[in-house]
């Protein structure tokens, strides 16, 4: 029998602690304190709640919570709450062989050695279902390499998933249209470039089998979902049309990239595309039409892992494509023009796709955020403020090269040291100033040997900020104490300008809808900046836009296979969606 | 007519100025206030004595002088005194190419531009020749890129080389010994291993051709040097003997390698074998036989470059080749043992060649300093104290690669971050410590991008002191500093010792016989420890041991086509060389 929201909040403090009882493990005043923020508006609201008492809880306080988990697979544990013995048979955990027994408790030992805490993990996947023994295995192997205190708060947010699924389930309330789309995620990801696909990693570059293969999955589940049409254009976007009330009036433009980086995750971009994609399932199931049309683009292209030039796709829609890429070649010597051909795309045809914002409402994007802010915050959901603005730099110093043994300390010319002193500077600099990120990501001594002081340093730069000031004035310092350092220690040093990309603050009242979108399926709003370019970074130049971020899982990491998101929260995305395209609705009636 | 250094001695201020007119541009003041230290013990005390009032005098007498001499080549100068036109003249300088004078011009240009002082150029070269207008203007191309501190002191340099050879001239005192020796290096730098013999640079690795063909030029010229026996012995070192008066007499060990590191210079190690062989030369020539034999050895490896082991020829006489090492094999596939049989030696012998410490009074041996310091000071020789203690290792740190993007600057785990400070503490702590110094040569992200927070950092620490006590303080600081920042930056890091070797403190007897030859030619006595391993750190294990080290140009660059002697230093080593020999004679008499 399900509990409804409703009981929850009309019953009596005793009844609902009864109503909640066995969430947290071995801890149920978590349940009883969230209780006293009733009335709940969604279920969501009540797991967020749940997540913020346990937030302002002592360390002492979620220690004991951590500590009351039984060791995974641990046979000898006699006290597993009902709840997750269940979990962990789901997961084959109850049949493992000696072998995987013993490398489970070895890795157990290993684990409590290193954090004196048991590991925990959520051992249902992100969709709800089980995961796999080796997948457990592989998750335990990688998390017993992280640092203690992430791994605290690790064990807390897989806490909060356990607890989230067996929500769902006492409230019979499964996230099917986030299972729908987790699904079309899962069945886009089968198509990977060679030598990744045969390795099971996701690599979609632009216009390669594979990526032809996600153009017509993308326009078959588009068809599927009741779009009026189904393009695919010049360029290789795909363009789905669900058409207003009126067919003339302005369009809503939404959409991402389904290309990915090599090696990649399965939802940068691509969320984008699929969660508009059930919105307009919904519509259309339901017969709706609205006061505007909704035009929904898989853009082709965002990543430029083919060829040097990026944001092909969106680029293409905003006038940016320049003609001369297509005389770019990839690695194996096929230019773009080639590739279009081959494609059969028309290259003559970019121009005539680009698109006049009059025929635009706005444009809004929904993104993994690729960070850890929202994971880190236990909030499934952000509002992007500004996609910031960045500028990228290749640098080298050079000193001399010299004997390790023989040149005096005093002597040395080491390009090293100085990039050592920069690299220094610039984390320092970019952590005073709010919203900054400044990274030297390449560093290199080249052709270094053991015993020869460094002549040559070569590394690179990447500054954003939010705002272009704050950006400007950022590389400002960074180039002034660039020449200081060298001055200071008798070195030379070069350096070029790679990009320059302006930030793009979101359109106020876009934000403000997403803002209201979120508040009203029960979750806190949390407005942060975009450290990433995204496809709206470019509509930026001729319409307003807004996006809004999805929480990933594993501290937010993107452009790695580790990438992950639950069914949860993209349901949450979808709601979210949903919410606004009806509150743009109501807005035009 | 030839002045004689009796003549300086003797004569009044005025004629003594008179004879050492036109010696420093436009500036007699410098001669003038040496000649106050008369009387001098040879030519070398005299050059030495002028250095040392240069060195006193103001930044501003300094940049006086500099500024006295005219630009190179520059034909509208018409004030160049007598000795700097010729000397330009024997360059060929004023025999340009309209397109060649424009380069220089164009440099002068830019050097004058950058430094507000002229490029001043010894225009003929180490051996007292002329330098190749190629060569002169190679050397300005580098010059004008060094910094303007170092171009100042190098410009000084330059001018007392200048001075340096108009004494010669003015005395009638060529360095013939010197350029004996320095006419054996540039023929045996005529042999050089295939990819580095076809652009003109030295590589002569362990048993190849050009190996070999050194081994045949070192045994012919031994024995035209007369000595008693020139054997090539298991391990492919060249041994010559002369033998003393009493044939059954401990002998005098001495010599150092032949082979080079890739890309090297002609002086590094077969200075010391071909100093020796001069002094031999002499004995032989007048007959003269000692109460001790004199062993000089040309070892065939010392620098580890064809295969992974090291010190293959000084070690196989104390006993330290491993016979594994003859499984080692080359970039080619070819094994040690194998390149030994196709080389005619008997690796079975080597164990047979191992000396008896008994059978020796000690090792002494002569090298090229390989660093700034002599350089640095205008001392052509210096007593080496201590060869310095060193330890290795290989490191790499951990943290998490992420977004540039989107991971706040307070969650990263940035292991290129964390090495930066590591190599900022290792330059500082060997900075605080005199004798030490720390390096950190190999340094990169492996697979950095621009946008991707390190996730992996690796580097090298070479670290060295003269005594082993702080030699592992340094090792001890470093070590903890390393694992300090990693913790708190919340990383993980491995590090792998990969060398370790003791410090060898000369021995004081055999040390204060360099001191006493160094000063009888009139030269200051310059103690210094060596930041170099070399073979006399191997004999160190068995037999008392202490070298000399010879100044060498361009700071002391080495294991580089610049490392450079001139033929007036190589004198001066000889003639150390020859009175270290004499006192070890009279005290054995």
């Amino acid at each position: 029998m399900n509990i409804s929201l409703e009981q929850i909040n009309n019953a009596s403090p005793d009844q609902a602690h009864e109503l909640l009882a066995g969430l947290y493990e071995h801890s149920p005043w978590i349940a009883e304190q969230a209780l006293k923020a009733r009335p709940f508006k969604s279920l969501s609201a009540l797991k967020l709640a749940m997540t913020a008492v346990l937030r302002q809880a002592s360390h002492a306080e979620k220690m004991a919570l951590i500590k009351a988990h039984p060791l995974l697979a641990d046979k000898a544990a006699q006290v597993l709450s009902t709840e997750s013995s269940s979990e962990q048979y789901s997961a084959g955990l109850t049949q493992c062989t000696p072998q995987e027994l013993a490398q489970l408790q070895q890795l157990n030992a290993d684990y409590q050695e290193r954090f004196s805490f048991p590991f925990i993990l959520a051992v249902r996947g992100p969709r709800g279902s089980g995961q796999s023994k080796e997948k457990i295995i592989a998750t335990f192997k990688r998390r017993v390499q992280n640092h203690p205190d992430f791994e605290f708060e690790e064990n807390l947010r897989n806490i909060h998933r356990i607890v989230e699924l067996r929500l769902n389930d006492k409230f019979g309330m499964q996230p099917n249209l986030g299972n729908n789309v987790w699904d079309w995620h899962e069945a886009m990801s089968q198509y990977s470039d060679p030598g990744y696909a045969e390795q099971g990693l996701l690599t979609v570059t632009y216009l390669t089998d594979a990526h032809r293969a996600c153009t017509n999955f993308i326009a078959t589940t588009m068809n599927d979902c009741g779009f009026d049409s189904v393009n695919i254009d010049a360029v290789g976007n795909v363009v789905g049309l669900y058409l207003g009330a009126d067919e003339s009036a302005p369009r809503l433009l939404t959409g991402s990239h389904y290309d990915t980086v090599r090696n990649g995750g399965k939802y940068d971009g691509r969320l984008g595309i699929f969660v508009p994609m059930a919105c307009v399932r919904q519509l259309s199931l339901a017969g709706v039409r609205l006061p505007f049309g909704i035009e929904v683009v898989g853009f082709a292209e965002e990543e430029g892992q083919r060829y040097k030039a990026t944001f092909l796709g969106s680029g293409a829609l905003t006038g940016d494509f320049k003609p001369e890429w297509l005389e770019q070649k990839d690695s194996d010597g096929i230019s773009m023009h080639q590739a279009m051909q081959q494609a059969g795309l028309k290259s003559e045809e970019i121009v005539a796709i680009q698109r006049d914002a009059k025929n635009y409402l706005g444009f809004v994007e929904v993104h993994v955020e690729q960070g850890p802010v929202l994971n880190a915050l236990d909030l499934p959901l952000g509002i992007v403020t500004s996609i910031n603005g960045q500028v990228r730099y290749l640098c080298e110093i050079t000193g001399l090269a010299s004997h390790a043994g023989t040149t005096p300390m005093a002597s040395r010319r080491d390009a090293a040291a100085a990039s050592a002193e920069v690299l220094l500077y610039v984390e320092k600099r970019a952590a005073e100033n709010l919203g900054c990120v400044a990274t030297i990501g390449m560093l290199t001594v080249p052709n270094g040997s053991i015993n020869v002081v460094p002549g040559r340093c070569q590394f690179s730069l990447d500054l954003r900020a939010p705002i272009d000031a704050q950006r400007d004035a950022l590389e400002n310092d960074v180039l002034a104490e660039l020449k200081a350092i060298c001055a200071r220690r008798g070195l030379q040093y070069t350096f070029e300008m790679t990009v320059k990309v302006d930030a793009a603050p979101s359109a106020p009242d876009w934000q403000q809808r997403w803002e209201n979108a979120v508040t009203a399926i029960g979750v806190t709003p949390y407005a942060m900046n975009s450290g990433a370019g995204h496809d709206a970074m470019k509509l930026h130049k001729i319409m307003p836009q807004a996006m809004l971020f999805v929480r990933g899982e594993n501290a937010g990491i993107s452009h790695n296979p580790l990438e992950s998101s639950t069914s949860d929260d993209i349901q949450l995305a979808i709601e979210a969606f949903s919410n606004l395209i009806h509150q743009t609705a109501q807005d035009r009636s």
